[in-house]
């Protein structure tokens, strides 16, 4: 295994990898400015959503340092309105609001400016390294259930790029093998972004984990081949209704259920929603271009409309378990005991 | 809707339309000689298992008018061996080598050089015209399955391209929209060739027919929202047990069950292959650059490998219904009328 942080504090700005430019180009973006930061963050340079919780947290610390007021009242009011906007950049993951609401809130509770810009950086930087500590803790919960010598399915990316390092998903996949199992991964492209391809296969190759990616839809083939043993996938958001993943999650938990193959699902707290219900979540759509052009090539006769929703619903009825830092749950789940955990990660 | 003929006789020739080059460039091929035709075949210019039944017959009467011989006998073994190459050009679609023998058939009860040239044009000829007539008349059995003011998905491309024209599933579509049924279609875009995109969008949207491009992933997500009212493919062959098509279709068809959504297969008689079972018949693996390369684009890092099935089996378990030219036949089907039916086409 390799080690490398997504996404880091570094000399008074963000540092993240472009993971727009991979396979081919492991490059580096320094975002200086909040909205930079933004653009990044929309523009998917980084993404997943326990990632995104560490954006959302850098994003409020870079906010209370970029931001000069005339006054502490002014300062916050500043430095609110920033956060607001970051965690506006996208709506469906729930963990870029939870880390810019922690970070705002310690700013909101000093007394001065100075003081603010320390304690949002520190409560930054804590978020930043439970991420990596939940990753590696809900990767050896979720060990246990990865047979040896399996075969997992598992879609788009929820892995040391979707978080700050380790992954969720392919944390559980990494803290298997680092247990001495067998294990290899089918990973589906994830279309139209291609993470599966792009991110999933890079990241596990570079550890030195089979890899073998498919198209989306041989999924359920190969499922009905006998070819895969278990299903496991990251999370945007799990509500108490619902786990939100990428689109195409909610047919492999259908093609899953179908063929009697367990489905699981990894997440740190701060993917769980314990407020809301499936139908008040805003699915993400994104642009008709990532559907309908690639690389500069028409693939869609112009006039012709396209629906790319990011996200879909998979029912917890349909979910085998969720792994998480402090232990495998299985549905219907215990909503007090994870919203009490979940205020004082 | 403007007929255009996907594949033609031509003054000695067989003349396509290079479906590689879609939607952005629409471009005839014009092959004249067998080796040209089956690198066509294999190069996907011209696809879809009706298709590749007319192609296999022109390419047979290609090879009766390009083949010298000795004597008829000579004559006779060289074109028959050109009849194999064709029919091996792709493995899946029993069209191919159905088109194929039935002209070399002609071939071999002719007298004369001559006499076997004739027969092979006028029996090729014959199956291209009889392609369209059965897709007129699925489409016309098929119509009465399609409700107005209904949304259809359909999986790659079994329209007007996949054919001589009309098409078979887009054919039903056709034929419901001709009788006044108001009829929208959700097509996947069907990686990794897209012929969803490419092919099934450019020709509804020239048609007229309300067409919406989707990631194949999303489609279950749709069934759950309700807004999917049928599923609707066509085959590249239906063995006693399973219907075989672009990969995908399987998992189609499991979430149209889990939703309880009809799933409908259109095929002309020359897709039924009563002599096989699932388990006898090869699903073609088709290249790795079809997946992990886009225009140009490294996609997957290098030595990651890939599964690219060109299709996929559903048990005829899933199946609701399939249109054919002669009505809808619900399973169990009465495989000795379709034989027999088949052997007078």
């Amino acid at each position: 295994m390799r080690p490398m942080k997504t996404i880091d504090w570094d000399d008074g700005s963000v540092l993240l990898i472009d993971q727009t430019r991979l396979p081919s180009v492991l490059k580096m973006v320094r975002c200086r400015s909040v909205s930079h930061l933004i653009t990044a963050i929309r523009r998917l340079e980084v993404r997943g959503a326990p990632a995104l919780g560490v954006a959302g947290a850098y994003g409020v610390a870079l906010a209370a340092f970029t931001t000069r007021g005339r006054d502490f009242e002014n300062f916050a009011g500043k430095v609110e309105a920033a956060a607001q906007q970051i965690a506006r950049a996208r709506p469906t993951a729930v963990n870029l609001s939870w880390g810019a609401e922690q970070v705002l809130a310690r700013v909101q509770q000093a007394r001065s400016i100075d003081e603010a810009r320390e304690a949002a950086l520190a409560e930054a930087q804590r978020i930043a390294d439970e991420d990596v500590a939940a990753c590696h803790a809900l990767g050896d919960y979720g060990a246990s259930l990865i047979p040896d010598h399996s075969t997992v399915l598992t879609h788009c990316n929820a892995g040391a790029l979707a978080c700050r390092e380790w992954g969720t998903a392919l944390g559980v996949i990494r803290s298997a093998v680092q247990a001495g199992k067998k294990v290899s991964i089918i990973s589906c492209e994830t279309r139209p972004l291609l993470q599966g391809s792009r991110l999933t296969a890079w990241e596990l190759d570079r550890d030195g984990i089979p890899v073998t990616v498919i198209p989306d839809s041989a999924a359920a083939h190969l499922m009905r081949k006998g070819r895969i043993d278990c299903v496991l996938v990251g999370a945007d958001r799990i509500t108490h209704d619902a786990v939100f993943n990428k689109v195409g999650t909610y047919m492999h938990a259908v093609s899953a259920r179908a063929h009697g193959i367990p489905f699981y699902v990894a997440a740190p707290l701060s993917t769980f929603d314990p407020d809301h219900g499936e139908e008040e979540i805003e699915i993400e759509d994104r642009d008709r271009d990532e559907v309908a052009t690639f690389n500069g090539r028409v693939l869609i006769p112009d006039g012709v409309p396209v629906l790319n929703p990011a996200f879909d619903a998979t029912p917890l009825s349909l979910v085998t378990a969720i792994v998480t830092p402090f232990g495998v749950l299985r549905p219907p789940l215990d909503w007090e005991t994870i919203a009490a955990k979940r205020r004082v990660i």
